[in-house]
């Protein structure tokens, strides 16, 4: 079974490049959505606890089955020093159930996260867009402007974090990028003239980092950072008064902004955006609002392509961790040598 | 993280030794599910694909969070020589999310069942059995006669497969213990005067391996292999006439044998054996059918008591699956360097 760490993902961008590897994982995330259909899908499997949420994250199609293990410890920065979010995942094959690859995934997803709201946005946004809010300056921020910088042509990210360490960490983390760096003082400064704002932050409860008076009337909003019942970033009213795009609706109406309207609400799915069944942009409609909770598709499409690229590569390492016996029944043979 | 490979698993029993593994193993089973409140519980998610299932089973309390992930695929073994289980697993600190260990768990799923199948007849079958049936001499097969000579004092092992190779690989396996063995041409021979009877089979498709009349008024039944739903290997009226006794009445309802029985159907769950709320023996109460499907408490013993014991005896290896980082904001900076 083949097993990515850490540098093993760091060897495979690097060898591809950062820009082409996201360009394929936006290509590939695409094809996925829209084969939205072949795959058996249903909302994570979430445990809360105290301070946080465990989540199991499982799809597939006729081929190949990912799962994605995904926790979410608004706390752990400030009382533990770990991370937020950390991730490990597995793809295995359909066919026989047989793992295939385990592999870290906190990078991976923060680069499959990123690349879904470049993906949203090349969609969506208008195509001009050039103006770039970010709020929220942790450990995604980077990965969104980014995602965002190979399928636009911008000139300004307006940033805003209540740790100003974080902002600085991440003008620091961008500074060859030859983009205008507007540090602000609140979210509301923050997202004036923006034309694609990313809101990611990560308080578990409701929040309202954006309200409606704050927003003018052609902005793609990502808004990332709601993704647990409970944990909002919007106010309810720009919600109900926008264009909402979602992954799954099944899940949404459990974790996303749209959580506050109630189990009537529908709106189009990313997958019906992709396949053009539902014709959405912002320079005909409006602000729209892609409510991006996370989905499993999204693992699936970085877990099959980083495994594509590390058999190319011939990066990672084969671990026995799945008995390769010739007499299959006899499983106890493997304890008698 | 530590990473635990089959080898790994080998080495610890081999430090231990299998019957002190096996003794520690069912303490552990028994000391968890005596604490079954503390367990936030769910049946385990399955995912049926064509030629099989392929299942997430997660399970936490207030200090530790473990899921395994399984497939069983009955036609494995002639179409690809692969097993029907394979199985990997992780346990996680519930506190912060963070990720201890990843495993294989194919040796561990074998171990933990047979584990749980003794714990189960310690409490319900006759104290003094000295005959036990296997029908199904698979995979598990050494694991449960090991498993129940640890608590019985055996004296003859009926047993009998629709393929006579496997019959003749356990027999071959288990030479060294000192117990009669008897193959067996037919289910109905095999259980001929045994106190113990496992049916531990693997067709995805209702089978009947038992009837009623089969079976005399004083066994201890320990049905394995109806795990799915559609996977049965008991009469139902068998079932309905025994006394029957779960590991989880919310899971075994959609995948035991008693499937069959509707869903105002109850019976007494192990946990409540075990903290003797139910009293249920053999001896005094008529034939016993322990309906076991394998539930997510066992791997979570299976993986803390693991884990444990690989920390100790310094075994295992430390991959970096998890960043480790001064600013756990600062992700990006994992791709910079």
């Amino acid at each position: 079974m083949l097993v990515l760490e850490i540098d093993d993902i760091k060897k495979i961008i690097e060898k591809i490049g950062f820009k082409d590897y996201f360009l394929q994982l936006i290509d590939t995330i695409e094809k996925d959505y829209k084969s939205w259909d072949d795959f058996d899908k249903m909302p994570r499997v979430a445990t809360h606890v105290d301070g946080g949420v465990i989540e199991l994250m499982p799809i597939s199609n006729k081929s190949q089955y990912s799962f994605k293990y995904v926790n979410g410890h608004p706390k752990n920065p400030n009382t533990s020093n770990k991370l937020t979010v950390m991730a490990t995942g597995q793809l295995s094959l359909v066919e026989t159930g047989e793992p295939l690859m385990f592999c870290e995934m906190t990078l991976l997803t923060a680069l499959r996260t990123a690349a879904t709201s470049a993906l949203a946005a090349k969609y969506l946004a208008k195509k001009e867009s050039k103006i770039l809010a970010l709020i929220g300056n942790g450990a995604q921020s980077e990965f969104q402007y980014l995602a965002f910088s190979y399928l636009f042509d911008l000139e300004e990210i307006r940033y805003f974090d209540v740790d100003s360490k974080a902002m600085e960490k991440m003008a620091l983390n961008l500074k060859e990028y030859k983009v205008k760096f507007t540090p602000c003082p609140d979210a509301k400064t923050c997202v004036k003239g923006a034309d694609i704002i990313t809101t990611c932050t990560a308080d578990k409860r409701y929040q309202t980092i954006l309200t409606k008076d704050m927003i003018k009337k052609d902005v793609f909003i990502n808004a990332l950072g709601g993704d647990c019942p409970g944990k909002t970033e919007l106010s309810s009213d720009l919600v109900r008064d926008s264009n909402v795009v979602v992954e799954f609706l099944e899940q949404s109406k459990i974790e996303g902004e749209i959580q506050h309207l109630g189990d009537d609400y529908i709106c189009p799915e990313l997958h019906e955006i992709l396949t053009k069944k539902v014709s959405l942009n912002v320079a005909n409609d409006g602000t729209i609002i892609f409510d991006s909770v996370g989905f499993a598709l999204q693992d699936y499409s970085v877990l099959s392509l980083t495994y594509k690229l590390a058999k190319e590569l011939d990066i990672g390492s084969h671990l026995n961790l799945i008995p390769q016996m010739k007499d299959v029944k006899d499983l106890y043979s493997l304890l008698k040598e």
